[in-house]
């Protein structure tokens, strides 16, 4: 029995290009003598389509190239996913009921679970974590358990193929630890042949690792061969971009594993099934991710979210500091330096230092590269602005306004942004970039409508020590040559733009980001996310350092627990204040960690809180302190 | 029996400030005499909080609430809404398992349902649509049926009260119309003495009047009396802001209602539960909700959202055109004229006409004005953009940019937004609104960091017909005077940023509202979303004017189906495609309708396609025609 997995670029949205490309694979299939293919989870009309799943033309669309797909089967087993439809039922939101749903095609027809009643095979298990919002959109295989009242094993049975009983399931069903129903257990119980798990499993850091060792436990308990088939490409809700990578695999009978050799591009893996006894390839790897997977993720979706949007040229605000560099030579990876402008924008505060190093990195990149300095339109601001007189008709008031020292930092920060970049983005044919890293949106050390502008923050996700990090990784790995100055890891991160900013005597942002960015990742990044109340906990019993992860001395940084507080209080105020405000008119994130801003980590503006436990730990520590 | 019906302002995110609210009510009530105070569902946490539930330093300052709230009953009975946690189980997400619950409490102590394993009641009915996620955080009793492997009317039961046998349900338990389980139909079988029904249900237009129909036939169906308890105030899920307009009511067994006479505000009723047989009050009114209520939400939801984010001051570009007038308006009923700045901002190409009616509007509102010129700055963008040298430092390229018409309309709406208004506001102390409307949001025809800025888009559910209807409502209801300049509503609505903008001479925006507003909202709006496969279906079948109830003639409109179709391709790919980066990066926006952009339309960026089906119809349509 010969198999191929078919790691399909899946373009979401789009369901006929999805199937035209299917088709070729599936002829092509069939000249190589292939008996079964495999496409993966909702690969024709794409799985994050945010609310398209409402319109029916769309749906009906999507049931069309089913068809197509159908049709194309005489001859050869086709798996693949799409959305399937029962018009004569119900979802619980009163639209029409739609299933995320497993296909079997061979010889012209499909053929569902055996006893079932549908010709294809439901999801049983619904993720509505992260970015997911299955029960959203579809109905289960365990609410139509009770709809029909039978027991949930009825439901779960193999499909019966030409090719044998095919035990065919979809992504989370995969992952059942948390739930009271475990299909593959339910599977394993029906003589299968073997276990098909078709997913469209977003990139996580370290996803793969823990998907290998789930999944290899899961043929080795089973005892047969059982294929996992992702799809590449991104998709994305709006607020998050998501890249797929693929990985998908073959496991035996006793959990070893031959994976496609590449990630996040499309390909396809011909192999003939193991028989019972006979190891195939390796043992299941154990390795986490390093910066060589967020490099890969990020250039893989930076890429394929330009072609997205349409966006063939970029323009990127210069700063000399780490984030836009870094940002320059990640899209530098993936375009002409024809296509490439990189535009200094220097104000009164900018350091001569700063302003060499962006001219070398663009030197270096050879891309096109400018200067619009802004003092004259910040000149000009001040001067309409700073003193301005308002007054009321009724002769009841008269103001004059005067900038503080903070709205003449934000006038910088948005000229650069709305003013220039904005601007010679158009001009140029293009898009510019927003360069925040997850730090800053954090606790929203940015300027809405100033660098928190752009089409893509494609660092977004990128604690700031992931920032140095990619950084030399490219300089070392990709680039293999100092493209980003070393100047860039020396200076201290400044964002100029006052006199308390100037980065030749030292003066950088007010984050000590080896300490913060452990604190922000436990109340973004923990499962059960962290407080202050856990933060002040911790720290009162000694265990900061190591619940957050910190490497360093809290007292080292802090004289005493009041200044700890105060730290503290200082930047959940702003992580739960006015960062929300801002991160709900930040760009689109693209995503590498297991949170990332957006869709993924829901939000609401309802202002600052902190628990009574915390307010009685305070008493407490201050007391004691 | 004397009952108080408990219409709770709650503040969403801050259980201690509600909890002593609610203490302070049941202590007021004692001294009345009141046997049952009900306060409404997740009166204690607030409902749409994000991923808040995810904290569990949040989760046990909630618990510690309910304990209070505990204390606080003896000689009353109690019931409201929390979340409630079972610490020895978890969610499907590996979270602790957290309920939507309705407690009880009477003589300090908590009662629930009989023979179930909880002291509260679990919410049985999840919704999955539009704003709501109750999936994503909580379990619910038909996960906890099966888990329990009892059938779910042994968990949906009387909770036994010193009062009697009182069925307690939650919001969408009373809207089981798409459901397999009827909540209500399995206690009317349990001999209640009276069913309670707590929500946290957000205004939206018509829904009191559907919501009055399905519970009255709820409470004549079971011969029972029904109370229904909502909160008002406003709650958020960052891109789009819900108000609670309470409407709190007790039905007899008969399906006759008395309600609170106020919406919108703080309230209780107490008053004795009517015998059976004993008419209460009116039969259910049946009125559709118009303009009125439309100002009454707006109105309430800026006001509360500018409490929630600390904004107390308000800067409005005011450009002589319907939106902005109308904002300004708004604005001026719930604030004081020395909180109100409007600024207008002319540039070449505005007319007097505009500029006069910015003067007028705000004398007439008393508030402070000012006006800052836009040509000086963008005279000077243009000298430093228009022509500007961009090179390669490897000498294989050079080229000037050059500012084109549509670069040059942009660089003036982002000079007026992200210069002026963002620096005057923070001058002025407060923040800067968008006056977008749902029209322009839908295609897009706004400018991203210009008129797409600011704090909150309060007019942005409103289609631009609404926008003059509430213009005119309050000039004629509320002020009771012209502070709208007639001339507002009767000039062309126009962006003034290029010579082919001149309202003087009829010339205005590209839509043509009438017929576009009634287009789109079949695309946003309709429960089934229509697509152009939908509308030019209708279209050949001459039925798109009752369809999308456009109340004048297509053919009027468009000579042939090619220019239908042309105009048709032009806004569907201005919806999902640029369009949808700019609502990415929008503002809150305050709910209204069925189907408000943000959170409650979830999007994503695919691009544009047009299904299969679309393709034949249009080339067959082209063809006949």
């Amino acid at each position: 029995m010969k198999i191929q997995l078919t790691q399909l670029e899946v373009i979401p949205g789009h369901p006929s290009t999805n199937t035209q490309r299917m088709v070729s694979f599936i002829e092509e299939a069939k000249a190589h003598g292939v008996d079964l293919i495999i496409f993966p989870e909702m690969c024709i009309p794409g799985y994050l389509i945010g609310d398209n799943w409402e319109r029916e033309s769309f749906l009906k669309d999507c049931e069309a190239c089913g068809e197509q797909i159908r049709q194309a089967s005489h001859g050869i087993t086709v798996i693949f996913g799409n959305v399937a439809m029962d018009w004569s039922r119900k979802n619980e939101d009163g639209r029409v009921r739609k299933y995320n749903a497993l296909f079997l095609a061979e010889d012209g027809r499909f053929i569902g679970p055996e006893n079932g009643p549908y010709d294809f095979a439901p999801k049983t298990l619904m993720p509505n974590y992260r970015e997911f919002d299955d029960s959203r959109h579809f109905y289960d295989t365990r609410k139509l358990a009770t709809e029909l009242s039978v027991a949930i094993d009825e439901l779960i049975r193999p499909i019966p193929s030409r090719l044998g009983r095919l035990g065919g399931i979809l992504c989370e069903d995969g992952w059942c630890m948390d739930y009271d129903v475990a299909p593959i257990a339910i599977l394993d119980k029906q003589n299968c042949r073997m276990l098909i798990n078709i997913s469209c499993s977003p990139f996580t850091l370290n996803k793969n690792h823990k998907r290998n060792r789930v999944f290899s436990e899961h043929a080795s308990r089973c005892g047969i061969p059982l294929a996992y088939v992702n799809n590449v490409g991104i998709q994305n809700n709006g607020k998050t971009v998501y890249t797929f990578d693929g990985g998908s695999c073959l496991y035996d009978g006793m959990g070893n594993q031959v994976s496609l050799d590449t990630t996040f591009s499309e390909a396809k893996l011909i192999l003939d099934l193991p028989d019972a006894g006979h190891p195939l390839g390796d043992p299941t790897r154990l390795e986490d991710d390093g910066v060589a997977e967020i490099f890969k993720a990020l250039q893989f979706g930076a890429d394929r979210f330009m072609k997205t949007c349409g966006i063939t040229r970029i323009v990127i605000g210069a700063s000399g500091g780490i984030d836009s560099a870094v940002a320059a030579a990640l899209y530098r990876t993936i375009m002409d330096p024809e296509d490439l402008l990189l535009v200094n924008m220097p104000g009164q505060y900018n350091s001569d230092t700063t302003k060499a190093i962006a001219a070398s990195l663009a030197e270096a990149l050879g891309c096109y590269y400018t200067s619009v300095p802004i003092e004259a339109s910040v000149a000009l601001s001040t001067k309409q602005f700073d003193g301005l007189r308002i007054k009321r008709s009724d002769g009841q008031g008269e103001r004059h306004l005067e900038l503080d020292e903070y709205v003449f930092e934000n006038i910088q920060a948005r000229d650069r942004s709305s003013r220039i970049l904005a601007a010679l983005a158009a001009s140029f044919g293009g898009a510019f970039t927003c360069n925040a890293n997850k730090s800053e949106m954090t606790v929203g050390y940015t300027t809405l409508y100033g660098d928190l502008g752009g089409f893509l923050a494609a660092l977004g996700d990128l604690w700031k020590s992931h920032v140095y990090a990619l950084g030399r990784y490219m300089n070392m790995e990709v680039y293999q040559r100092e493209v980003i100055p070393e100047a860039c890891f020396t200076i201290p991160p400044s964002a100029e733009l006052s006199p308390h900013h100037n980065v030749d005597q030292g003066q950088g942002d007010p984050l000590i980001y080896d300490y913060h960015d452990c604190l922000f990742a436990s109340w973004v990044e923990r499962w059960s996310r962290a407080t202050p109340e856990d933060a002040l906990r911790w720290f009162k019993t000694g265990r900061l350092e190591k619940e957050i992860g910190y490497m360093g001395d809290i007292h080292e940084l802090f004289p005493d627990a009041r200044a700890f507080i105060a730290d503290l209080e200082k930047w959940w105020r702003l992580y739960q204040g006015l960062a929300v405000a801002k991160r709900i008119q930040a760009p689109p994130i693209l995503a590498v960690t297991r949170r990332a801003f957006g869709f993924d980590h829901r939000e609401t503006q309802c202002g600052v809180y902190f628990s009574q436990a915390y307010r009685a730990l305070k008493a407490e520590v201050l007391v004691e302190g």
